[in-house]
């Protein structure tokens, strides 16, 4: 399989969510190769404490996507209305996004595939564990092998979004994928040919209003 | 600034902790397209709720090292005796990465920067926060960015390693670069160029061990 090539910072600045998939299948070899690229990232003590489950069967998908409407639809309800107090043209992006994200919602199981990546919590070093905030250090070890992962789909034309709804129905996961008690989900992820042009132009905050010198709020550039 | 080309898959496949780190400073565009690259990463609901410390103070390193090493040296000596039980080469490879952190423990602050990478609580919807198990969702939200941090320090030959230890520190980090009480300190990436050769090949268990398909312990391949 040749080598899907494509510079770095051509795919990370044209690395957008697509939510909106074909149902066309994904050969296995281009499989192998995201779910490889998401093996080379680093994670804590290079200890690797990943799986990467690949949800192709019908009835598994459909019925991850039963769990998953719920959890969107809550979701919706709560945060829909807030964007009505959104300055233009967010408050139309931010529109179509929710209009994506219902499309989604409704037809995830319609993706190819939904790759649920898992976490073993015994590796991890949760430094944060014991602060008085909730913690995140946990995710250091999963979330860049799944960057990697959504990275190397740019490659290979594929949309893809990172999803972390269902872990809300991690208990129901877990028995529908038979995912032992030591492992966590992370991320859930649904892959495929993107239906309309896919990826392209983010909308982020300029460098410039995000990073300090030395001090919070004392700018660098 | 020209663009520092290099393919996406040739930047994810030899993108390795670097630990031995020269002084020499780095020039404040390569600084920019670096963070720059970060900020392309998704986000929950692309909140964005990043903010990225560049530490050049050399005060204010030396008082991350100070915090960093007591750290250090209790992972290590909790850890660097299980390094007897392992087989060759895996043992010969671990034992020159204890090396190399504790090279990297005692002069952190001798690296041109220290990037300490911030992450809005509010902004993050953490789905996994009433389950029975430590949480990793809160990190779904910085830890993309940070990879694509460390990736755009491989296209410009910098060296990087995405640390935690300080997070347990984070008071005293708080009040050194004065955090709001709202931000939290997600990871702690010390970039220079390399003393020796950086980045270079990965050691990684095989895709087919870590990837099933529709159900545990089901391989995909």
């Amino acid at each position: 399989m040749e080598n899907a090539g494509i510079d770095l910072f051509e795919a990370m600045s044209t690395l957008s969510s697509v939510r909106r998939l074909r149902q066309d299948p994904i050969p296995d070899d281009v499989l192998r190769r995201i779910l490889t690229a998401a093996t080379w990232a680093p994670s804590g003590g290079n200890r690797q404490g990943w799986r990467f489950m690949v949800v192709k069967d019908p009835q598994t998908k459909r019925r991850l996507r039963d769990l998953y409407l719920p959890h969107w639809t809550a979701y919706e309800s709560a945060h829909r209305p807030t964007l009505a107090t959104l300055p233009e043209p967010e408050r139309s992006r931010m529109t179509r996004n929710y209009d994506t994200a219902r499309h989604l919602a409704e037809r995830i199981h319609e993706a190819p595939v939904i790759v649920v990546v898992c976490v073993h919590l015994p590796d991890l070093a949760i430094t944060d564990a014991k602060l008085d905030r909730p913690s995140v250090v946990g995710g250091g070890s999963i979330y860049p092998a799944v960057q990697n992962l959504l990275l190397a789909c740019r490659a290979f034309g594929l949309g893809a979004t990172l999803t972390t709804l269902l872990c809300m129905s991690e208990p129901k996961v877990r028995e529908l994928l038979a995912i032992p008690g030591d492992w966590a989900t992370a991320a859930y992820v649904p892959i495929g040919y993107p239906e309309g042009r896919g990826h392209g132009p983010l909308s982020r905050k300029p460098v410039e209003k995000v990073t300090f010198r030395d001090r919070w709020d004392t700018p660098l550039f």
